[in-house]
């Protein structure tokens, strides 16, 4: 079994494997010459013809430094467990209080950042973007290559900092902060020099005359200083995410992180800066704001202004907006960027579907997947399954998979000590505890069953964190609060789909959401229902792959609008310049005779540019040959 | 020199000209002679090698309907002069009141729409969408041939309403109304098919394993029924516009006219609707809405809520809005648009500059190019002229030219007779007279010159027009307000460049505004002054034919964002789908048994999952070999 697994990730010798051997446990030997076959193909291809490589030309050798790692970061750290775990305490109410909610341990704490502290760095960062918009994209890749080498070399150190700050798992942060983040970067080294300078030709006019010597094209510029607005549940891809895509296209850019990750997201910008620094450039091109919501701070203050998360939204120097957030926040935020009119992208939550067709062949196989896609970091992703729709032929099997599955995931924390054993970290926070116990029970109430969990967890090693269990409700149906309703949470819905796609496709498009969605079953299958889901993303055969692969991401309906990602996420980042030119240097436009002012002859001038506009846009031959005619006649 | 005027639209005819004779007037038989020339080229070229016909298959035959010109549109039409010219009647208040604005002759009264009215029309709009995204690409370029057909022999007519109901001259219309609609068709129709069905491959994940057998595509499906909110200036182009690109790409779609111009645009929608009708489909795809503006409706009701015009932009059926306006309307409709979370795409005016640099050769000519792009329309253009800056050494003698030939032009109306020779009509309204006197005045005490008019202008045939005298003022400097204000006027300013391009360059980019530009002169300096106009679209040598180019068009800074036109101005009617898919058929994502819930042994999960980021996105072939024995060895 295990053997399987890795050669699932490399075709050639899944081939060769298959070549070799019938027993799917894979024996000493047959391990052996796997891996000798691997080695020698990959050694044949490496450097001629796979992809990855052919655009090796733009990894500039990265700068080699040290960065110290905090003490909270470091296994066995021994930090005060503090009975308030909340960013707001009551007896320090100027300052954020950072906190690992696994544990309960106080990390630190941070001024509340002022109107005025969030304009200075606003006003540093854009005297920084001056110069680096005039960057070459050799110095920009080197920033990139850099950040990228050091991520690659301190996986460890990463992962404890996210883990410290947010209360996931090393395994949650090592594929939802650092697999995507090195390939975002990754992504950008390969293909965004490309992206940002290829020769984006227009065909330019259709106009009979115009077309022979008028030229269209596009070209991709440097905004400014953007902004980002990011969500806490990925503190560290959150927020690189948006900062090499910005500085790559020649930006400077103000993060806003989330007032729960402000300790793990000081150090990570500390690291960006760190990199700039080295690469020989003004760090101040990348900073991080962050402040309380406006509901803690108006009570903190009598100013009856605007809040400082609203200040630091409308803020004239931001050329666009990133926001990845909750609705109810994103009224908010637009209502602001409409004060500067400033371009936002809205990235909210999903209520993404998991479809089980009634052609998928492992159950077993298919419950792996479900159990990452829905248990991974607490349930607390953008994209993460919200509902698990099962075509009704193998409803009831899968159902059975599921209980035993969930039923085995044990709770903690793996920060201090990898040894230990457990499947589901903490969540954030605990203030949703209550709202996700009255969904579980309401679709109880309603017919579901509720098969595991269901409520708040009290750990027995950690009474301080914040712990859901892991839950499993099915017999869920559309009409159900949970049904329609971001979760964001640790539990696993499963719905009827019916006996036909259509009828999957239904259940699927019931939801006020439209991020993601993945479709698992035979591909022509599939491919009919990625065709008529409502969303933004698909993923067929598989989870939440769109993310990865830089496809443009976002969502429609309630999840948003806009994309950012891939190409589409780079070229939003650039003032796109339409500029129309002269092909043939002998000849350009010049006013008609009898269209230059002043008007010679007023009905003379409206038959030349009636015939005009006949000659040039007519289909018919003889109708423009017989306007070009009176175009002469009239000249 | 009016052969010239031929010749320089057709290059071929050009360069036979150049060889055939050196007289620049062009003598009768060299006219026969280049006449027949050209006949040749386009025998020989039209259905072989020209651009404009490679896509002639996508012409559908159009259906010939006939459809009724209303009386007021008719030559010398006898309509009653009002004096009370202005959409809202004291006498009548729940009626919009429509008028010519050239002559003040009463056309027609509405209406004002009720929030329920608006209700019934964009329902009905959303039931005939439903099948209309079903139709195929072959009836839809039925519709788009069919409608193409019609404006291109029904001109007369279709200027005649224009005029009628905005008060522009015959001209105006010809070039601003009927030359960019025929171009926006003849180029979806050309090339609409091939962008929204391109197939849209991506690069795929950089993922060293991945990128074997995941495939990524996006593909671009209607995005339901969508919104036009635009403005007067040009009732039939601003209206048909969104609505052929909305439809196009599988919409429905509902415009919200200008109070300013309901007659006309009731007589258009009804046209778009018969086209429709006639080609076998629902009329209420399209529909038209209007009321009276905020703050006309609340001296009418008591209604504390919401204005109609404001539930209109925040109707939740909306899935996009295209916004062409002013930057005061685009806040609030922005805080609405906020409400639903719908995109926006945000186009405001402008203040671009004509720009004149030291290499340009014929200052005569460049005059007449100022001249229209000053003075067409009465300056009520988004991308009109709104400053000439002129490099000092041409400075002196392009204001002497532009003097003399400010002076010549005429204000009247040609509706009636095309033998009345005019070269400017009314303005749409009276209501910005004194705003433009002030700016004017506010310019001269700073020290600029005005060599002709500055206020308004009764005129002796049409004391009910809303006439404006044409207006030439110089010695402008970036510090005086109306050097960042819009003028939206027929007032030509002309600002001094200085000695280089740079501060050429500087003064352009002193405005807030970020719409267009045109610059004239050496290909290479214009190709300098273009690359730092901080604008999003740039025409060289030549003025506004970004527009007529059908590239992306939108504007920066206080401009708006967004695009539309082109490429991106169908794609951004769409839901783009992002699609990751299997490359290869026997290749399928799978949970490696280490990372498989319950998790067996964390720290051999997590040293699997360190080796597989190594392994997946190192630059060094060793390590990737190195990481490849560890997920061996971990699996």
């Amino acid at each position: 079994m295990s053997i399987q697994n890795i050669i699932h990730k490399c075709p050639p010798a899944n081939y060769i494997f298959n070549l070799l051997t019938d027993n799917s446990d894979g024996s000493i030997s047959s391990k052996i010459l796997l891996i000798c076959a691997s080695l020698l193909i990959i050694l044949l291809f490496n450097k001629k013809i796979l992809p990855c490589n052919c655009k090796a030309s733009n990894y500039v050798t990265p700068i080699k430094f040290e960065y110290a790692v905090p003490d909270e970061a470091k296994p066995n750290w021994k930090g005060k467990r503090i009975p308030n775990t909340n960013v707001y305490n009551e007896d320090d109410p100027t300052h954020l209080q950072c906190y690992c909610p696994a544990t309960g341990q106080f990390l630190s704490r941070f001024d509340n950042m002022t109107k005025l502290d969030m304009d200075k760095l606003i006003s540093k960062c854009s005297i920084a973007q001056k110069s680096w918009k005039s960057t070459t994209f050799k110095q920009r890749l080197q920033v990139l290559s850099t950040l990228h080498n050091y991520i690659l070399h301190h996986q460890d150190e990463i992962a404890r900092v996210c883990c410290r700050d947010s209360g996931k798992t090393m395994l949650d942060a090592s594929m939802g902060e650092i697999l995507v983040t090195l390939e975002k970067i990754t992504w950008i080294i390969e293909h965004g020099v490309d992206v940002l300078t290829k020769e984006d030709k227009r065909p330019g006019p259709t106009n009979f005359f115009m077309q022979f010597y008028k030229g269209a094209k596009v070209v991709y510029e440097p905004l400014g200083v953007v902004a980002a607005i990011v969500s806490w549940n990925y503190p560290f891809h959150n927020l690189l995410g948006p900062i090499v895509a910005a500085i790559f296209a020649g930006n400077g850019i103000v993060v806003k992180c989330s007032e729960q990750v402000v300790w793990s997201s000081v150090y990570f910008i500390k690291l960006v800066k760190k990199v700039l620094e080295i690469c020989g450039h003004d760090p101040n091109l990348v900073q991080l704001c962050y402040c309380f919501p406006p509901n803690i701070e108006s009570k903190l203050s009598d100013d009856s202004g605007k809040s400082t998360a609203d200040y630091f939204t409308s803020h004239p120097t931001f050329k666009h907006i990133t926001f990845i957030g909750s609705k109810p926040v994103a009224h908010h935020v637009l209502k602001q960027a409409a004060e500067t009119i400033t371009p936002v992208v809205v990235e909210l939550g999903g209520k993404d579907s998991f479809i089980c067709l009634d052609s998928v062949q492992d159950l077993n196989k298919l419950s792996s997947i479900i159990m990452r896609g829905t248990f991974q970091s607490s349930g607390q992703n953008c994209i993460g399954i919200e509902r698990v729709i099962v075509a009704n032929s193998k409803y009831d099997e899968l159902v059975n998979i599921l209980e035993k599955r969930v039923a085995s995931l044990r709770l903690g924390s793996d920060i201090d000590d990898l040894l230990e054993n457990i499947d589901m970290g903490a969540m954030i926070s605990d203030n949703r505890f209550e709202q996700l116990e009255l969904l579980v029970k309401d679709a109880v109430n309603k017919g579901a069953r509720l098969l595991y969990g269901g409520s708040r967890f009290c750990h027995p090693n950690f009474p301080q964190g914040h712990y859901f269990q892991p839950t499993l409700l099915v017999d869920v149906t559309p009409e159900m609060d949970i049904a329609t309703n971001e979760v964001f949470g640790p539990i696993l819905t499963v719905l009827k789909g019916g006996n036909d796609l259509n009828n999957i496709i239904k259940v699927s498009n019931s939801s006020p959401f439209g991020l993601g969605g993945s479709v698992f079953g035979k591909y022509e299958d599939c491919c009919y229902v990625a065709d008529k889901l409502i969303t933004g993303n698909v993923a067929i055969n598989d989870f939440a792959t769109f993310y990865v692969c830089q496809l443009p991401f976002g969502g429609c309906n309630g999840s948003g609008y806009g994309k950012f990602g891939g190409e589409e996420g780079l070229l939003g980042l650039c003032n796109a310049k339409s500029i129309c030119y002269d092909k043939l240097p002998f000849v350009s436009t010049q006013i008609p005779a009898p269209l230059n002012y002043p008007i010679k002859d007023n009905e003379v001038a409206w038959q030349f540019v009636k015939a005009m506009n006949t000659a040039s846009y007519t289909w018919s031959l003889w109708e423009r040959i017989k306007n070009i005619f009176k175009l002469a006649k009239n000249a």
